[in-house]
């Protein structure tokens, strides 16, 4: 019988009981703290832990504080004990919370009367190039079909370190960003603000318990790293990534701004959208093969809301399921130098584009670099995102009768200073 | 008349009144705290601050407290002051510490009984490639002279973001890493430890107020959010580089361990040794240009003490002057995107060469690839750092009758696991 909860959770919502995705919360008065979402609320930790609803060993400040770097740290066995007992007092038939409308009144808020904060102190951001349709399509655009894939591609998860300080939370601005720019019919560069602000659609994990420096981390224990999920819009200036990235990769043009939605969907909730990796060729090196690794079903839209469109647009249907490389993968890539991954670090996955033109996750791949502007409904064009425009990345697994869902992340983009 | 401290310090010390760095150190017994180093000795400034000689308008545990973080985020005149303060109470004249003993024993520690830590929680780390002639002689290696620098390298202060979490303090022992490395004879690449281990020797800054996401800083601004320098280790794996660095930047090579020195020299200290930058040709866009612009007169060694040699043997003479970029293009640059600078964060130069071949800041470019080896003065020779190798860095400013120095980063290589 299908796990059910005494809150009533519309069958099209992105948060079920079998859900349960963390987060940090700010209720309208008092401090941020931790909460876990179902249906249209949130349910305080920091509450319940007071009620002493948790055993896990630890003080009683676990979730009474403004980060889950501290949850994060305690690893799986403290992750599933919580959601457990979480499913527990959530259950229709268990009465504790159901029945007790005075300790509901303390334990729930409604979403829309909180405002949400980023899930942790990121310490380091990793950003991986895993999409093989991506790296090949922006291969070709720089390079030709021939030479689009670097010798390097298929053989390692090629990534780079990016900004952690510039990381903000669903809902936050961007503020459109200046940087040289060269133009192609002068010989000297000028600065100003981009002109071809792009969107990249990315998801992104957070590291739970870390690895001492020096010890890297094979490849069958990757996963116990790996707490969960969130969406991730990688905001990208392309005329500044196109001047500045030779030879130490882009800086100015990722590091002005890079958004994730504030719900982090664990493994243990993705767990019935597990499957197999696409296959890979060459084999991968001993050190990157995981018998039986895997990775998961999760549907993928961007949508585009301009000033003038009465409804969002929808630029981008994709699927998590089309990276060539798995996040066991990247994390034991990651650490084989005997890099130290620290809880609350966070890895992303690079723009997840599928072979199909609408799969296409950035206008960049989109436009074909502005050469095939985007049609909207009401005849606006764009090649790249306009002051004013909203980005939001939505994504959801969905199963028989429910649905696991990431919620979303949202930017608008301000005119430059 | 010069200044002058009741405690003897011998004239090639590194740590006269005139200079009072600031770092982190652990008593044999007792928490990690704010100290400041003066000849043989560290000023505890924990203890000074619970005996009210500081009133920085803060509470009381600005200095009790195992990062500069705190200070840091002061800025300036808060930093000015508390260097007046120590400056007066360390003075020959000022009786308040030289005549009371009782005082002295609680206050100062010897350097050799004190454990140095990181001087600050890193958030993010960038990393520069400001040298010309470093970049001049790696571009001539892969690329030939005649395109040995990007079209970009004299318009933008090239940088990339570096890794925090695995930047450690003076002492710590270097893991040789494994990486990803493709022998020029084979198709596919092998996992191996890296058989060309390098040294990169550095400076780097640290931030002390930062800016706002979203909002520049302008170039006549810089200097405000500049604390002070450390040395920097920036080890390095070629042959990892090599291979993965193409087309986001280094990534492993890199991350396994980035070393600095314990004690942040201010800019204060500097002051005296300020230098003209040397003129750039293009002219920088106007948000790089400072009226002025200084750099600093800093002499650079690196030593190299292999298992057999008896003494350590000099590699590398360089000095901090000879940079291309100065730190407030650096900084400045950094932030044009509206990138978020924060306290603690660490900005370094890139590997620091000079013309002269002596002057050459890594094995890659004195051993030219490792086309010609270096000769030690006991018949050793190294194309790379081997396991057993120390390296160490050490610089300091020199005037009549004083230095100001940096101490030094210090590190041995251990074999792989």
């Amino acid at each position: 019988m299908p796990l059910k909860s005494f809150i009533d959770v519309p069958r099209e919502s992105h948060f079920p009981i079998q859900n349960l995705p963390f987060g940090i919360f700010r209720p309208r008065t008092g401090a941020a703290r931790v909460g876990v979402a179902i249906g249209e609320y949130v349910v305080d930790l920091a509450a319940l832990e007071q009620k002493e609803h948790f055993a896990l060993g630890q003080d009683r400040q676990l979730f009474s504080t403004d980060s889950l770097n501290a949850f994060l740290a305690l690893g799986r066995p403290a992750w599933r004990e919580t959601r457990a007992i979480l499913q527990h007092l959530l259950a229709a038939d268990t009465p504790t919370l159901r029945d007790d409308s005075a300790l509901r009144d303390r334990v729930f808020y409604a979403q829309k009367d909180v405002t949400m904060q980023l899930p942790a102190r990121i310490g380091d951001y990793t950003d991986f190039y895993s999409s093989y349709h991506h790296a090949h399509n922006v291969g070709t655009m720089l390079r030709g079909p021939e030479n689009a894939l670097m010798p390097n591609w298929k053989w390692l998860p090629v990534a780079y370190h990016g900004r952690a300080s510039s990381i903000v939370v669903s809902g936050t601005e961007v503020r459109r960003p200046h940087g040289q720019i060269k133009p192609p019919d002068t010989s000297a560069p000028v600065l100003g603000p981009t002109k071809s602000l792009d969107y990249e659609l990315e998801m992104a994990f957070l590291i739970g318990p870390g690895n001492s420096l020096g010890e890297p981390v094979a490849i069958d224990r990757a996963i116990d790293h790996i707490f969960g999920f969130v969406l991730m819009n990688d905001w990208s200036a392309r005329d500044i990534q196109a001047w500045e990235y030779q030879p130490l990769g882009p800086f100015l043009a990722k590091n002005f701004c890079t958004s994730i939605s504030p719900w982090v969907v664990t493994l243990e909730a993705l767990e019935p959208f597990r499957k197999p990796l696409l296959p890979q060729d060459p084999a991968p090196l001993p050190y990157l093969h995981l018998t039986n690794d895997f990775t998961y079903d999760i549907h993928l839209e961007a949508r585009l809301q301009t000033a003038k469109l009465n409804v969002p647009h929808i630029i981008t249907r994709t699927n998590f399921q089309s990276l060539y490389w798995s996040i066991s993968q990247q994390l034991a890539h990651h650490a084989v130098s005997g890099c130290n991954l620290q809880p609350g670090d966070l890895l992303a996955s690079g723009t997840i584009s599928g072979a199909a033109e609408e799969s296409r996750g950035c206008m960049l791949e989109l436009t074909w670099r502005g050469a095939n502007p985007l049609k909207l409904p009401n005849g606006e064009t764009r090649k790249w995102l306009e002051d004013g425009d909203e980005l939001t990345i939505t994504g959801w697994c969905e199963e028989d009768g429910y649905r696991v869902g990431f919620g979303e992340v949202a930017g608008r983009v301000l005119p430059p200073l």
